[in-house]
């Protein structure tokens, strides 16, 4: 609850995984106060609140008595809400590097002078995307996994110099950690040392397959696909209903959280009861059994000694454990498929239901958790036609459900090695996860695909649409509203009034009658370049005005402005007051216009014009006439993000969607 | 020496690595005949001569006398040259996905539908990209770590779909890689049934490490770092003079090989007469010692028996053996320093002397060779001071080198992890490539981008020079001949004359004197498009001329040409044939123009102007004019992939590489 309170009254952003919005930030679209300090306080605390509350819980020891033990339990599963900590650990970790890179809260900045180096588009995406990996190198352990979770989900422009500056931060966190890691091992952490370097090892065991083992690997990835999809479909639905919630006010926020976790609690508390005891089995690889406190997996719950609770041990604990109970190889009697199944049922609905609360939420171990349980059902369905171990069967389950939903590859297949350290695995793990991945391509769209497109984030896809090929960029200019265009040497009045009119972040300046180059006729005009709001703006502010119309010379203009200042966006009409007499007064606008703007002709097509916008990272692009002639402007419009969007194009060009066959070709 | 006439005479692109070569296609550079049949006939056979040749040789068994011996071993050692088989093998994989999409050798393609699917560009650097990475997963069954490669090293453009696509390659590889390998564990394939999935295996010795031991892994960096530039510096200087010998003619270059061959045979069977000899140890852990036949590890050679000579047992096998036998973990004692030290300085001069023959050759095995042996006589030689075994230095001192000479990162650590299966490795194999990367990055460039520039290919960076910042795309057309333009509807006999006394492959398409829409003054000029060098030679061998100046429909275009015809590269002006009559005919160019060519304005900056040809992946660039008027020609100039090398501006404005300061910023 404090958790929720603290994510929708100090910062909404906070609520979420966060990975669709740094997704969303490295293609282009800047979310408001993603990247702030409030956001990061809030996830960190949220998330630590979260963490703590279910330390506090769990560390009761055995002495506690029943009644108290029910108190405690109830606490405990009401924190241990079906949630993974790898979203907000990458959101975390985007959140550090943005801060770092900026020197600090937007109010409280560092003003070192290496810090400029950072302050441009281009370095705060590689420090987000640094910051990314990190995160899911630290939520598993997994350095390598994390650079190409960056790699393929996560980042839309790619460079040979981002992979190793990644790899550089994930190194250092898998460092840091294993310094940590072996500091605890001593006991100097408490409640905190448990746990190597991998996750959920299962080397121990031999992976035997042979040839007609390619059959149920085939199921696994089907069904995990199949699953996946339903998922997502699932999820979709669920998170439109709660939009809807949401938006009746806070209080229906809480609330909302407060009944899941509630119902998350009672559930993890009241069904163990519905399993059977198991005897305990002197063959079982570890620890004393049944257990009663916080240490060991076989939870006496309410069976007699020398018994223990199977449903019990992988709800009355952390998610790790769990995950790692139903990993667990070697022990093929330890669970029995009914408690499997209710397990599984139990975390889909939680999975549905627990993620779009307002809390820091992460989407692996949910799914992981799901995936688990469904292979290691399989497994033992499959009974003694497979060789494979069932412990094995739920990481192979797990490894499905994740492809099916999140439709990544590489990525997933270093995680769970990294997770799993079973090397023998991979060419299974492989095949599980492309066939996974295709099942469910076929049928919707990746998770964070869905959230993006719900968050009504104008993402820019990899892939123009077929039809974007028979539409010219010409045509979307010619439904736009003209594009406002500046003169070189412009009044205030005017300037001021363009501001103040229109919402466009760039403007067009052109040349009217300049002195032509020998050869060319009199009176021909000349596209300068682009000016920015922002740089307009500071102008504005800076009151850099002539009294007189003509061209400023390059002293005056490094004497007036900073490097730092010009990097500034934050500026806004509002702040400014001309006066009537400055408003006849002149601006020079050529030393401030980017005079190399990338450009298309009016004939490109769309599909085109939207590749090299993507490719190259455009936020404007000028569109200039296919004739030469007196008269015609040199900028015929501008075309924005927005402007490319498939869905805004088809609101306006409504008979393009129609399906012409699917002419895939040329 | 039939390697290497095979090469010399056969398929001269089939010598070396073939890497440097499959990078540039992928970056847009088509070296003639690189993935042909008869490059791939000679790169396998070479190849097989090669591996054949020494499984011959090393089949010798127990009963052979000392006379055969010393025969075999010297023709085992010529052929057991100091090369890899990676470097092939991506190249075979290239090749033959090269040969799949299109069909075949170019004589006998099979014309199937569906293969005019891949007739284009992008879906053939796809299928090269799939071929290289299988490549590497099929010489160190490494497949996460194929991908990677063909991603960090390989690949200039990079996208989501091709990075599942390769995976899914690999995939494929590993899992008919895994089924020989169960299928030869019942004695089915003779000699080849050796080793399992794991290549190097050291996941038997766990790693215990502390903070101290960032000091010995550090130094493994730096060193390997110094050393693996070091091998660039000298490797560059052995290729140059070997480029000058083997510019003399064939025979040259089979003596050349030749005589490296039998420095070889003789370094390799002399050597071992140097070390001295070794008692067996009973605690190491496998085979008999010591042993004479092609078995073991612990050769006798001119030892008593109960003694092993071990620089022997390093020479005396194939090189996969010999990474393995330095690899070997918890082996204290096998080798003696002085041993190891020979055993480098060969491989140091075998390394630099053997690449360069007219012969297949990787450079991966070489440099892990070098590097295990410099990582082991580091840990023999750090004694005491660490807990670390001498076989993880010795997988340490060759991840060093490899990224000293290669400068990768996350390719080369999945690639170990693969090679070694030692996943708590990780963090300091990850810390010993990063120092090592970074030291040689501040001496000399990656082993790869040296050989490109020895071979001449017009790669692009993905860096523009930061002195092209300081000149526009005008400037470069002002210094180059004016562009050719064509007119939309133009005569045949223009066509010819420009076909024949130009070489270029693009012209651009510009109708004169228009029926301007409305607005427009007359006289107007328009850009119509760009029309391909191959397109123009079709038109002119399918004589598709008019009586008359007419716009033509589009089913004549349509009766007329096929898609496979247009999609063809191949014609030649030479095979033209046009009568006098025909000349004074007109062609219409416009159903044949790409009307959608990328442009950029004249006042484009270079650098942004690179980007933007590297990002899109283009072939030609068409420069439009800033400036509106009657009269303005609306295409100022052309620019191609040589337009826009640093080396070719640079020849023409040589004082912009004057260092004005390291303005890297802005």
């Amino acid at each position: 609850m404090v958790a929720t309170v603290l994510c929708v009254c100090f910062a909404p952003t906070a609520a979420g995984p966060g990975i669709p919005e740094i997704k969303a930030y490295l293609n282009g679209v800047d979310t408001p106060n993603m990247f702030g300090a409030t956001t990061l306080v809030v996830k960190v605390c949220g998330f630590q609140i979260e963490r703590y509350h279910f330390t506090f819980i769990t560390s009761n020891s055995h002495e506690l008595q029943f009644a108290q033990k029910i108190i405690g339990s109830i606490g405990a599963v009401s924190a241990g809400l079906d949630l993974g900590k790898e979203g907000p650990l990458v959101h975390i970790g985007s959140c550090i590097a943005s801060l770092l890179g900026q020197g600090g809260p937007d109010n409280y900045r560092v003003k070192w002078c290496w810090l400029r180096y950072f302050n441009n588009d281009r370095d705060r995406r590689d420090l987000i995307t640094c910051g990314a990996s990190s995160g899911v190198c630290a939520a598993f352990r997994a350095p390598v996994g994390g650079v190409l979770f960056a790699l393929e989900e996560v980042a839309t422009w790619w460079r040979s110099a981002l992979l190793w500056r990644t790899f550089f931060s994930t190194a250092v966190v898998v460092v840091v950690l294993r310094a940590f890691v072996e500091y605890c091992k001593s006991g100097n952490c408490g409640l905190f040392g448990q746990g190597g370097l991998i996750l959920f090892d299962v080397s121990d065991v031999t992976v035997k397959y042979h040839v007609v083992d390619i059959l149920p690997v085939a199921v696994i990835g089907v069904i995990g696909g199949l699953l996946g999809s339903l998922y997502n479909h699932l999820l979709h639905k669920v998170l439109r209903v709660y939009n809807l919630i949401n938006e009746k006010g806070k209080l229906h926020k809480i609330l909302l959280s407060l009944s899941v976790s509630l119902f998350t609690s009672a559930c993890l508390y009241g069904l163990p009861f519905l399993a059977s005891c198991r005897p305990c089995d002197s063959s079982f690889p570890e620890s004393p059994c049944p257990t009663t406190g916080r240490v060991g997996n076989f939870k006496q719950f309410n069976c007699p000694n020398g018994y223990y609770n199977d449903l019990a041990t992988i709800l009355f604990t952390t998610n790790d454990d769990a995950v790692r109970n139903v990993f667990s190889t070697n022990t093929p009697t330890e669970f029995h498929i009914f408690s499997l199944i209710i397990f599984f049922a139990l975390y889909c609905i939680l999975g549905l239901f627990t993620f779009g609360i307002a809390v820091p939420s992460g989407l692996f171990l949910p799914i992981i958790l799901m995936g688990s349980a469904y292979g290691r059902m399989l497994g033992i369905a499959m009974g003694s036609y497979t060789n494979i171990d069932q412990g094995l069967y739920a990481v192979l389950g797990a490894a499905s459900l994740m492809a099916g939903s999140m439709r990544m590859t590489v990525s997933l297949c270093v995680i769970f090695l990294e997770l799993t350290n079973n090397l023998l695995l991979l060419p299974i793990t492989m095949l599980v996860l492309l066939i996974a991945k295709t099942v469910g391509d076929c049928i919707n769209p990746s998770i964070y695909e869905i959230i993006l497109d719900l968050k009504g984030l104008p993402f820019l896809d990899a892939h123009p649409e077929p039809w974007m090929r028979n539409i010219t960029v010409g045509d979307l200019a010619d439904v736009k509203p003209p594009a406002v265009n500046l003169r070189g040497v412009e009044t205030v009045g005017r300037i001021v009034d363009v501001l103040q009119n229109t919402t466009h972040n760039g403007f067009p300046v052109i040349d009217e009658e300049v002195v032509p180059p020998i050869g060319l006729a009199t009176g021909a005009t000349e596209l300068h370049g682009l000016v920015l709001r922002a740089h307009l703006i500071l102008v504005l502010k800076k009151k850099w005005f002539l009294q007189e119309r003509r061209r400023t010379e390059d002293w005056e203009v490094r004497e007036k402005f900073t490097w730092v200042e010009l990097a500034e966006r934050w500026w806004n009409i509002e702040e400014v007051a001309v006066t009537k007499d400055e408003m006849e007064m002149y601006v020079d606008l050529h030393p401030l216009t980017n005079t190399t703007p990338y450009t298309v002709v009016e004939s490109m097509s769309v599909a085109k014009a939207m590749v090299l916008f993507r490719q190259v990272g455009l936020r404007h692009m000028l569109i200039v006439p296919k004739y030469q002639a007196a008269g015609v402007s040199p900028v015929v419009g501008i075309l924005t993000r927005q402007d490319l969007r498939a869905h805004n194009i088809l609101s306006v060009f409504p008979h393009l969607a129609k399906p012409n066959g699917s002419e895939k070709g040329h």
